[in-house]
């Protein structure tokens, strides 16, 4: 069985189109190559209330949350604040996260940066070698910052620790359209019901019509199945495969 | 009041990270210019039943909802099946959209396309002069194709539909970090307390270190409290405005 994650990403500046969210389509890619599923994709506002509800809904339903966002010393930055209210714990500060800022910031530590020290009571340090502040998660809810570099580098530092079993998954790019497609993709389901297929057409300008992916936790069917597709394509509709 | 909106991205291909979702980013920017309130963007699988309840849970809390992917006439595009789900009504033929698509077509018309016509009952087909496929929406759902070049062909044909009160927004760009703005944001809302203030904080690499944002539906009150922020910062660190 793969593990299953959602991805919660917090901020008033995704959902107003200000910023661009790259965290969530680059934390969708490694997690698929690292075998967990991702079941689904939430982005949320910067309020306490809102990410305290999610959290508490959705958490038990996932293996792993992680959220992205709303860490930070100001005061729009309340991700933690919303943990705490999901799992019905005050906010307090932590003497080992103080410790690391202080150190971390020597002489330039203005205060409010301490405020990244509160957190939410039961709240585990995750520390790696490779990073001066260490991650933070509570229970099955890791919470990372929304700042890109910093996202990616704490990322990168833990994500060995996420991994499950690998999916198989093999690819056709064909010329053919999903109107042609579609009897073809339906007689392979029926002859190959462990397979997933997926059908993604694009627009005139690229040198295929569509993609076809074929995916199970099942390599062999999986090569069953592209097989199958590829018997009942002509030859010369086919693009590429994978 | 600005009205509200719900951003729902239906697709594996999403969540597996094998397409970038490039609709919601736009949709975000699009709906913000239009002066409506984006409350949350929900990525899910291309599920009837994960589409129906979410659609059914979430609609009724917000003016509008748009979904964006699984349209089309492979098995795996399965939208109007979850919004038949979420309204309780059945899926059959639309005489209307059937004609339109055997127009549009022509002879090249492969059966599977002709699912297209198959919509939830009583779904309402949305005309536009520009448009050779109009739009369909349930109730306050509109439901749009996935694939990037289409999608954005038929928002632009209705987008006037969704305007609503514009939002008044400023920009502060400024060296100073976060930890030495927290205060001066902490004071600036105490005097401002009808404004909401976003601080975005980037590595460095840029000509500045943090992005503020201001934001109301008073204009005066966004220009107060920009020029309020202002006066607490050196000159020197205000990079630009805007």
């Amino acid at each position: 069985m793969h593990r299953t994650a959602l991805i919660v990403v917090v901020g008033n500046e995704i959902l107003t189109g200000k910023v661009e969210d790259t965290n969530s389509p680059f934390l969708a890619r490694e997690l698929y190559a690292l075998g967990v599923q991702v079941r689904s994709i939430v982005t949320i506002a910067d309020e306490v209330e809102t990410i305290g509800r999610i959290l508490r809904e959705l958490a038990p339903c996932h293996d792993v949350v992680i959220t992205t966002g709303g860490v930070g010393p100001t005061h729009d930055d309340v991700t933690l604040a919303g943990v705490a209210r999901a799992f019905g714990v005050p906010v307090e500060r932590h003497p080992e996260m103080e410790r690391i800022l202080r150190e971390f910031y020597g002489a330039g530590l203005a205060p409010p940066l301490l405020r990244m020290a509160d957190l939410p009571r039961g709240m585990e340090l995750v520390d790696q070698a490779e990073l001066r502040i260490p991650c933070v998660r509570m229970g099955n809810v890791w919470v990372f910052p929304g700042e890109p570099t910093i996202f990616r580098r704490k990322w990168l530092a833990v994500r060995e620790r996420f991994r499950s079993e690998p999916f198989a998954l093999a690819k056709i790019w064909t010329l053919k359209d999903e109107g042609e497609l579609a009897p073809i993709l339906e007689e392979t389901l029926a002859l190959h019901p462990k397979v997933t297929i997926g059908s993604y057409p694009v627009y005139p300008g690229h040198d295929y019509a569509v993609m076809l992916t074929i995916e199970s936790d099942d390599r062999a069917a999986v090569k069953d199945a592209q097989l199958e597709i590829l018997r009942r394509l002509p030859p010369t509709s086919v693009v590429r495969t994978e």
